[in-house]
């Protein structure tokens, strides 16, 4: 998803190159091959609008995720916040991230040769209404306008992936002023390190398609600082025990996943960020293949398993086995062979159903296993481009992976650490027993159902 | 949506025009013309079918807010009326409903030049299988088909906001009467007048890009002119309080919030009606981006301003707070910055919060908030034009609203009183009292849970 | 949907002919013709993955309609087994199913001209990474992932029929062996017969658009077998009287026909199988409006018919009338009119209210319905193709509809009879007296709520 390197990649390869080559006529070759890179651009930018309204669709998959894995007293503080976030993301990415991110050559701190640390700042701007087709900002790729769109959901997803993990006892404001810096800072600037073009692109070659590392590890880093501070529900570790706490509805849990599974399309297909030409169109067409099999791997990994392990199959485990797939796909859903694809998010899968256990031993409480499913699953899939793509170095994955880690994890240490001082984040032990949703906000989930 | 306009506009401009300029070979640029004019019909017919399934979406979006805010008494009716009414809209905008919206001239009352005042009287008809390129009824607009699809959907919502409005008390065929009225004569005719080139178009010069007025506020005049003739729930309004009644099923409230989110990419995007160029493409990309943000910017505005002035946030007034914005952006979609859209937005989030308990000081009872939304957002939005684009003038504003209001306000207040002396739209207050899903229907939502 | 009689047509006929037949440069005519052909192929892939996507969110309508029409003590296990048949679905597409269906001529027995019976083996193979134009594997269709995509999608809807009928008392690997058994082979023989170019469509000239046999009848069958070797749930007949057992959550059986009615689009407006010239993209509008108001025409009958009937509208028929009048288009979505369509598709609702009893009365315990739907729409739709298509011939029709039903009977029936023999395929009275959910999974749907 590198801005970029598609640029350049394009500005060397006409578009639908085979007219010219063909044409007897200059003149006609030039007029075709310009009709031919119009309609490019309007296939790029329609891919980024699909992509872009399925990346949007899966912040309702979390939030239905999320609500349908917390117990029903704190139903609805999962609802705020997850619509919240997601509106806060929307505003800071366009208020900070997006040139933060995309600083096309103009860093604040490094260069594009050199490596670049630290992207512009200034809001997003737009190309203007009825532009003619000379005036799109870079008419070898997509409108503007679809390109924030698109980038913008990501932001939104990495936010999503921490309200999971620290559900059920953090109080309302303090995630939500964190969801502020993580969506217009902490993202965007290390999703700039390799997206836009800066350092571990340039300098480590590190890939990362549609972000593994660059968007799910970052959810899960920041939310393993977040549960570190804030430490376990109240009753979920007792006599050196763990006290399994179950969802109050599956059939949302389950919609959830079925809806981040049909987003997942657009996160990863939309990442080859170009349907221009035959080459391309079959490219998304394989992420899209690639992408399905993967949480079909991982789901099926977790049935198989649980079954064998706990002598009945565990429709959470296969929920996140499923997500767990779709994340280990994610860092390179284009190189692998449909087989391939199958056995990584296989492999995402086996990594949760061990995962969640190891959380609990070590009394990490992580209401939804969103750590084992975005950390855990998103280095295993960064490290799985090794397995498909010859570009793909060790250092150029690890190093990256570790870079990222470190700093997500630090910075939002600090940033949970400083709310945590200025107030504290998390609610009081009453609270918690009653219920975030009437203590916190005054309105029952299930007002009617709930005993 | 102008269709006519649309159709105008495009006939002087080559689509892809740059391709005959440059061409040296007058031949092969008329070939390479028709082939790029035929690619645009597709392009546009596929943006109609993509917004198009995006605005049916939103039908289970509505159907799905109203079903979470309804007591659990009544949530089967809800459901009932929420898809007998897309069903309804469809079939009648087929029997009436498209050509009275889009005469295309053979207006039966008025002329496009002194103005159209009643569409034409027909089923539509679609363009044969199979059809060459010449065949097509407008080779520089989208197909038949995908407009008439594209279209009808915009009917349905109507439809799907009046609901909300009378739902626990209103009987089941009353209602749906009233929307075989509303989606195959009175929405259709004042669309006419704007969408069809009718007089508010070709006189008054109204701008309404998406529908705040043509279709949110007539929602809302029809769902007003309802509810004062159905009156409040028993126990809303008890010795000059207001009763809260809370709804049963806040995670299918937000849900509905989600998908109509989604949809209404489809809803405005779509109202571009063309993506065949480099410029329309760039600005369904900015429509795309400002849509999201004023949606944004409405959830944000409604949190803070509940925090503030309750104490707690409100999530039922966040969800309203983000359709509120979506609203507002409606009328206008294109022109706006993404932070004069973010602002338009954030003000119709306000406009909720303060609609609310106004409509209530009124003893308006409006169950899930429509009317703040649909009609209070619409009137700002479609005002809210003004603000950034300079075609639109005040009285051009103003006086459209005002026209569409009486309109439907009174036409829906009339076949209401018919309705209700023709046999009564209430249901008795036994049955009301017991839920209407048990006395109406004779089917629980959830038969194992309500207490 | 037949890939191998859309290719020959295709490649008679240039696409975007006009361009070629109008240049007076034959150099420019064949850039420009190739330029149309990429772009041809483009929007054909990317019809593709738009159409599967949606027919992929389709998995997620069953599942939530399914967990709807059930106990709440069942939901889990129908949860579990929806996203576990859709992985399965999708793996043995990939492993077996994708080559058996679309042998390319490759049969293991027969040939394109006398008839092909069995498809090739083999694993589904994508084209490469960054292909040119020339190197796709059909320039004139779409990308093989595409397809692949799409394809497999209607393997795993097949699957999803079945585990509505069989639910509330069927173990879960029976089930999802019997699954295995129908994505990997039964679905893929019998769609190679039509969809593949085999004897049925080569020697019988079957017409069946998007499957209304193919895929939908398929399912009923299997369903059918299944459930007379499973026989009824315990307590559903007594004493000669049908009891009703009411499902437990209506606003998710709605959500999952809203989303089933969304996905439709993609089911039949996908199987157009091409976007790239102006007939294509009227054809696939023709079938979105069409397919949406035979949905309509489905719900209306039903509406009006129980309350006819009954004296009050039923919910469920409603539902079911809207999914029996998709169903009954998916034949021939193309050449009905619009008020034809309607028609199609009311005929379609009446059939499911006269059909639930009807099987009642049989003692046949289908719990959601699925085989009036499924089965008894998808003949009806079957049949419907003779009204407005000249090709199809009674025979050709009726005797397919037969053969087919025939295989997926016998093959199903012997298929359940091994597991049930092989160590049952219900869960004992005691464990369905208890519910799934806590004696097969351990997991309860709504541990807080159900009574």
């Amino acid at each position: 998803m590198n801005k970029l390197l598609k640029v350049t990649a394009l500005a060397g390869v006409p578009l639908l190159a085979a007219a010219p080559l063909l044409a007897q006529d200059a003149g006609a070759a030039a007029a075709g091959g310009e009709a031919a890179e119009h309609t490019a651009f309007i296939l790029n930018t329609l891919l980024f609008l699909i992509g872009g309204f399925l990346v949007m669709w899966m912040a309702a998959g979390f939030c239905m995720l999320e609500a349908g894995l917390v117990r029903s007293k704190n139903v609805t503080m999962q609802l705020t916040k997850n619509v919240s976030l997601f509106a806060i993301a929307a505003v800071m990415y366009y208020l900070i991230g997006y040139n933060v991110m995309y600083p096309l050559g103009n860093w604040s701190i490094g260069t594009d040769e050199t490596g670049g640390y630290l992207g512009a700042f200034g809001v997003a701007v737009l190309e203007a209404v009825g532009i003619g087709a000379g005036e799109a900002d870079d008419l070898s790729y997509a409108s503007t306008g679809s390109d924030f769109f698109f980038q913008l959901m990501f932001a939104a997803t990495t936010a999503s992936i921490v309200s999971g993990t620290l559900a059920e006892r953090i109080k309302l404001w303090p995630f939500l002023i964190f969801t502020v810096v993580l969506t217009g800072l902490i993202y965007p600037i290390q999703a700039s390190w390799k997206w836009g073009g800066g350092f571990l692109d340039s300098q480590w070659g590190f890939l990362d398609f549609a972000g593994s590392t660059v968007v799910h590890s970052v959810g899960g880093w920041a939310a393993l600082a977040g549960v570190l501070i804030l430490g376990a529900r109240n009753g979920k570790y007792k006599d050196g025990q763990v006290v399994p706490i179950v969802g109050s509805n599956m059939p949302l849990a389950t919609l959830g996943t079925f809806i981040l599974w049909l987003g997942w399309f657009g996160f990863n297909g939309g990442s080859q960020l170009a349907m221009g030409t035959v080459g391309d169109a079959a490219d998304v067409s394989r992420i899209f293949a690639n992408t399905n099999t993967a949480a079909a791997g991982g789901a099926l990994a977790a049935l198989i398993l649980t079954q064998l392990m706990y002598g009945k199959p565990d429709l959470t485990m296969i929920l996140n086995g499923a997500l767990a797939g779709l994340v280990s796909i994610t860092a390179e859903p284009l190189t692998p062979s449909l087989g391939m694809a199958t056995i990584i998010g296989a492999i995402g899968g086996v990594i949760v159903v061990f995962g969640v256990p190891f959380l609990d031993k070590l009394k990490i409480d992580d209401v939804v296993g969103a750590i084992p499913v975005h950390l855990f699953g998103g280095i295993w899939g960064t490290l799985a481009v090794l397995l498909t793509n010859p570009d793909a170095t060790f250092a150029g994955q690890i190093v990256p992976i570790l870079i990222v880690g470190v700093f997500v994890f630090v910075v939002s240490y600090i940033v949970w650490s400083i709310l945590n001082m200025a107030g504290g984040i998390r609610v009081d032990a009453e609270a918690e027993e009653t219920g975030l949703d009437m203590t916190e906000l005054g309105i029952e989930a299930y007002p009617e159902f709930s005993t």
